[in-house]
């Protein structure tokens, strides 16, 4: 495994949670695990299937999403979609998001000052 | 000590790395712990003491930031500032943070299409 500076784990730290938000917004819409990939690395996000098929399973496990085994192209696929809960959590994530966008931008409009 | 709901674990997560990132932009300019707890605070964003200290020591462990000890108002107190690594390191995850919060905005704006 390579080695990885601060700097990155800085960076793996501010995806972490936006990674759940975004994750939660495309699931307003079904996906099974490969189009749910897809469908958010055509808006920029690429997160490997290591880190967004057990994202997917506990946010299942936490009550946010709902999944369904269906067929689909002769092939059993298990489709995920938001659940109310999930759907209260992620407007209180995007109001805290909008917050801390809010106070991030006030600190570097001050320049440091 | 308090149950914490997955939701609130969440917006914690969320929490983490945006604190990291405000942290860096307001050392721009020279802080002692107290002052920029209130700087942060100003800027809407709580961080409590037992979080920002031990986050400034860690950023000066990894060299993202230099402090010094000095006299002020007759009691010594430790400045930090942000180091030409810490400079480079905020470019780099505000360039992070543009990319995720434009992916997010685009989730949304899809509607879960």
């Amino acid at each position: 495994m390579a080695d990885v500076t601060p700097i990155e784990t800085l960076g793996l730290e501010l995806r972490r949670g936006a990674i759940v938000l975004a994750v939660l917004a495309q699931l307003q819409r079904e996906h099974y695990g490969y189009s749910l990939r897809k469908a958010l690395l055509e808006k920029g996000l690429e997160v490997d299937e290591g880190t967004l098929y057990p994202l997917v399973r506990r946010l299942e496990k936490q009550g946010l999403l709902v999944s369904e085994w269906r067929e689909e192209a002769k092939r059993r696929k298990r489709f995920y979609t938001i659940s109310p809960a999930g759907r209260d959590a992620l407007h209180r994530l995007l109001e805290e998001w909008r917050r801390l966008n809010a106070s991030i931008a006030a600190t570097l409009e001050e320049g440091g000052r």
